[in-house]
């Protein structure tokens, strides 16, 4: 038994049946999750908003569980069958879905090129984690079982998948409420004990589905749409957090080509003179995946990242140590809006100019910035690049059949055809009064 | 204009009138809070305990100026006069109170040997720190009045001295209410618009002082000195939390020891030479204070401490090995309470020959902890080594008679005279098997 | 100085620059409002929504106050040049803007065939009434400037009228939160801190005018808006709470028809035999209502209206003694949803006919509700029969120009072309297994 | 399945399981307490503070059934075996716990002279009720099952005896919890989920008994404990309050005496002739209430005292349409503290003097009020005159050993000794400025 408290939850408890969760929470690669913030580089921003990996996954964990064990009256489908059949796969995997992520998610996966999804998927299979070895003890064949589901590769059952991974997802639920709270944004807010009342297990073309209770679902998904909506808005897409995470990147950048390490952390040297990205080309799967890549990889946390930093404040490059400076001390750049490429290339050869002037790299102080164009982990704003029915929330009127929710709630309509993208151009903001 | 959103205080805005808030803000020793946790290591036990110091900060400066704003009908006392005319000084003490903390607090301290708040004095009276420099930028001889305010050694009015650091201060309030809602401990919860609305100006012995309306506010009094009653009791002493701590102590002791390094973090040597700790016995006083110290001490943060307990999983000698890969893992010493000198003896002593048995130092693994005689933050459970009259929280009368607290409620009195001391010998808890 | 704890506000305090407030709050006329729930049967479903129009009126009167009273940097405008000089008077129509209102609200206007804004006009202005005697006592014509600027015919100041009576009002903000609260419902609840943050005050053709912080205030507006669109879906427009209301209008219909009495209740005498409604016929005009129109309507209150509900079940009508008895012990009509009008006939004819087999009189059992075609207070939804010009909310950019919200928001766009109407058959539940 | 959206426990849900409940929610007994305030007459001082009965009956059978539908890991004890044995019972005890109080609860028995639990055993066992042919129809003899849990003549079971009505039990939780958001008074919040999580059920001498962990409980059953202490002191015993009901009071006695009548509503005549408090002389047990009885105090209601209170206030007699106007419009008596009977007589004779000069009864106008000597529910914090065993609340070890919370801890121990009583003479507020 094994009890937490938390801001969101306010109780995470885990009793004698969830001993398999414990085991994986004492493990070396989800505590290294304490080490990981959810939000990057948000604190920037809303210097509330410190909240780690870890406590999010206990939060998924938590969530996965109350749907779970839920009494849905009258739900005897093969639906909910299955999801009791796979109770403890679904939380093992609603506990380790992240814990491939690195430091300052994206800007690192813009430096090693790639995802922390191949991460946690190598962790899982690796026969050397304590993740794998603690799975394997539970089951033979479970670590595989539970690689598979968090990539969506589990044709056993398409609803315990799209219950941690799809548009209306325990992931997105614990995110969503736990970055609007520690942010303070307030935007983020939904009734959660509703959203877990009125869900439903129900069936789609023979399939079981997860979905929402047709008369009652309606609005609080549209409510949680529109949640989602404005965080992307106003938190994950902010201006100046922007403006970090392009720094970072480009700091990091700055680094490899200039040959900095930092002594004492192989894990540094290892990204920067890109051997993580090295691997990648030689394909990360459980079968390949080299250990010391995932070794040098678990070492990777804010802290190296930020200590590193600091050090390079004293490097020899200039570029490197006011790049590094900048950061710490919350200089960040000036980001403007442009609505043409035409515009953009003025504001990209203006600074270019300056930037010459100065005998600084551009690549390093001007930036273009397309943030819809990057890897952000939601799709429903957008278009979406993978199979297309994960994507799609379903309702279920009291006889079963299902609607979708874009064709019932013109409000989701509406918000699904807006690309939550922006285009900017980024520099020092000193050098706006310049040339 | 400068606005933040806070879990807590929902929205922080510094206006027109507040420059000089905003101005020290973006200084790099503000900006440096953001890099040390409020509460440490207690996010070892409360997952969602990640919150800085620097929102802490923020919060301390908001509540001031709600309190300093605050339109009370009718005080046209001395005291209040008093405060009006500090308003300026109250806010940039209340944003700059906790400037000196290093990373690991308490921890840390232990090496050092040297409290925070000479830290705090110090940075704010070199003339190179960018703190001094906006605060002599707005007035001159103004960093002084700031250092003494902080130093309650601000003889011009003991009532601002009291609105920022007695009993009943802006800081505990921000700290009980953030830590409390971090936490999750939910003990630390109280009433925060009852207890602004009737806090009062009055005055003693012909002084100014802050204190509560007798009729409408000894309820909320006594609710806030429990809150903090139950936060020490489960919060700041709690149990693994405390291994944490002397883990961490043990550690960088035995680091000291060894001779361990981390290159290219100047600060890192200084501290574990014992660098910081010379500078104590010479005295940092505004005049003294190398600014080589303070500059490495501006480099020590959670960051740095924590990369260099990576650093040193991988030294020579396997103590201090072991020592961090123990901290990073969570594997916390197990801690038994005892109740006699005795009692620890006998327990010193059995852990002590299995040290030796093992060939392994006493001194790292082998520890009797007395959290009570530490030097933690706050005295009212217990006696007090300061001024005693700074400790007593007055209730005003309608004629403006005061009363003391502690002398008008029951349950503050049964409070008063807990210690909520503790001691208990820690070990590695697999050693309880052994021997 | 009089202080009101609350449970959506926390703490009410109005001071010494108040007095006008605390004296209006204790004439009969405000304390009346005690006896009538905000939202009149809706705790018939959502069963803690007890609150009555005496908190939401307080609650009104301290979010003007905060309003008015926030420190907005740089607003030199004609416009908060205005609303500073109409202080007490925005204050004293917010306190007030609701007196007028009975018991059941909509239900009683169907029978009075008044809309209760014409009592709030006529109790300010008739000499007789506590509220216009303290409102007189402040300042000679005071009363008739309250009275015209809750009618909307204020010239004076476009822009206080706004603050009261728009789209985005005090009156509005404080429903929605309450309501949200109160029924537990969870739809309602927006940021009202940041709400309050981002409103302006600038200029729409030279007219001062209310708005929002175009950069910073979209979001909180366009949630503004869906909250109001979900709290009249789910809780306004509650199936159950029109059965309610409307069985409520016809038992008051049939005891008006049958000649029922209350013995010791003149009040209720006069609202059955129509004295109400007739002097509605010659006009309730501050010259001309009688006072002893007012003096009945002022006895209206919930308490009267469940109390002669009680006596009417004993009444000797078994159509109104049956009617009554429903109401009591909640035994409410089912509704059918209709989609045409050939639908609503099949089924009023259904249902008629049982009523004619039953002897009963169909205008009292079978029911055909156009809930949007009823004068429900909320337009935006809809169409406006007012002045369009005063439901329009404003963006105001840096420089002050202004953009309307609708044309700015797909959001408010797509919400707004909704008509949030129904149209139903209610007839009694056990009759849907007859004929 | 029903469920209710609540702002204390926002969603309470009954599902196929809880049948029972929802018929007995549906019986006319029960919709009865939708017209019965759970506080009184607070609301006069809390205007937020109209929450009813039902409400509040809903909540205790919520909380009831988390408690047993709670999985203690490991609780294989006789106590726990016998909680799931009862659980019907508990639920259906639990929501019908307090049908039997009328409106104003302690004035009014003032008045009949009966205690409100009578007619709560009388409703359940009366055949002609609603409520015991729902029992009945459930298992026959349920009905005298649920009366005597109720009784707590209950030997079956303590535990569940007290998991209802003991010193921490679910009736006191929801209220405290309920009144504190609704007054907004901010001082009965503990955290329930926590409570709920601590809850033991364990052995004492052999039986069955409920407590809470020794380790993890006795902070929230402190905090508990100065949650109700704060209760009664700010809002049960408030000063306005206790004026208000001891005007009630004497207003009803005063209408008895002058013979007062409400035509229409016989169950007020049987109040004011004392009918109800006839039959107290002769019993009201299952077997001798007469029916009459029980049908004229089911019409006793809030709608029904105020609506007879307005009609008072054209009563022939002046003292009685004084006192009824007085309560109508909030004219509330002064109170003066007394703390010796000498200070009270002094008072007492002083204000009967005013009385006799205006010719008015002084047995209306001055009273001597002992609050603490009323039947308050709550007799932790004095002593009291029921089973003391049933007042203590047990803490458990991890062997299952029993201690009691008041040898324990210091705090409950502070408290306990403490009467939170009050002797006051109170009068009309404009007497204070003559004689």
């Amino acid at each position: 038994m094994k009890s937490f408290r938390d801001p969101v939850h306010n109780l995470i408890a885990f009793g004698e049946d969830d001993q398999l969760l414990i085991d994986l929470i004492n493990t070396a690669e989800v505590q290294r999750l304490r080490r990981i913030r959810q939000l990057g580089l948000s604190n920037i921003v809303y210097p509330g908003a410190e909240h780690s990996r870890f406590v999010h996954s206990l939060g998924v964990a938590h969530l996965t569980r109350r749907f779970l064990d839920e009494d849905r009256a009258g739900e005897q489908t093969r639906g909910a069958y299955a999801l009791r059949e796979y109770r403890h796969l679904a939380l093992a995997a609603a506990l380790l879905h992240d814990i491939g992520h690195g430091p300052f998610s994206h800007a690192l996966e813009a430096v090693t090129g790639i995802r922390h999804e191949r991460f946690t998927s190598a962790m899982i299979r690796s026969k050397k984690t304590e993740v794998h070895q603690v799975l394997e003890a539970y089951a033979s064949g479970f670590a595989e079982q539970v690689a598979r589901l968090i990539e969506k590769d589990f044709p056993e059952s398409r609803a315990i998948v799209k219950l941690l991974s799809s548009q209306l997802d325990m992931d997105r639920t614990d995110y969503l409420l736990r970055d609007a709270l520690m942010t303070g944004a307030g935007y983020g807010t939904f009734d959660v004990e509703w959203l877990l009342h009125v869900m439903r297990i129900g069936e789609v073309q023979g399939e079981p589905e997860i979905g929402l209770d047709l008369a009652r679902g309606q609005s609080i998904a549209e409510d949680y749409i529109m949640c989602r909506y404005y965080m992307y808005l106003h938190v994950y897409f902010h201006r100046l957090t922007r403006s970090a995470e392009v720094q970072v990147e480009r700091t990091l950048a700055r680094a490899a080509e200039v040959g900095a390490d930092l002594p004492g952390f192989p894990a540094m040297r290892a990204l920067l003179r890109g051997d993580l990205r090295m691997a990648e080309v030689n394909g990360v799967s459980a079968a390949t995946a080299e250990w010391s890549v995932i070794s040098d990889y678990l070492e990777l946390d804010d802290h190296l990242l930020w200590s590193a930093l600091r050090a390079f404040t004293r490097h020899e490059d200039p570029v490197l140590a006011d790049l590094s400076q900048r950061l710490l001390n919350r200089h960040l750049f000036h980001s403007v809006d442009v609505h043409s490429m035409e515009e953009a290339e003025r504001w990209l050869a203006r600074m270019g100019r300056i930037a010459k002037k100065k005998g600084l790299p551009a690549a390093s102080y001007v930036i273009f910035d397309q943030a819809g164009s990057q890897a952000y982990k939601d799709s429903y704003l957008g278009s979406d690049e993978h199979d297309p029915t994960f994507e799609q929330i379903y309702l279920f009127d009291a006889s079963g059949n299902a609607t979708e929710l874009a064709r019932q709630s013109f409000i989701v309509e509406a918000v699904k055809s807006r690309r939550a993208s922006v285009s900017r151009v980024l520099f020092p903001r000193e050098w706006l009064d310049e040339g």
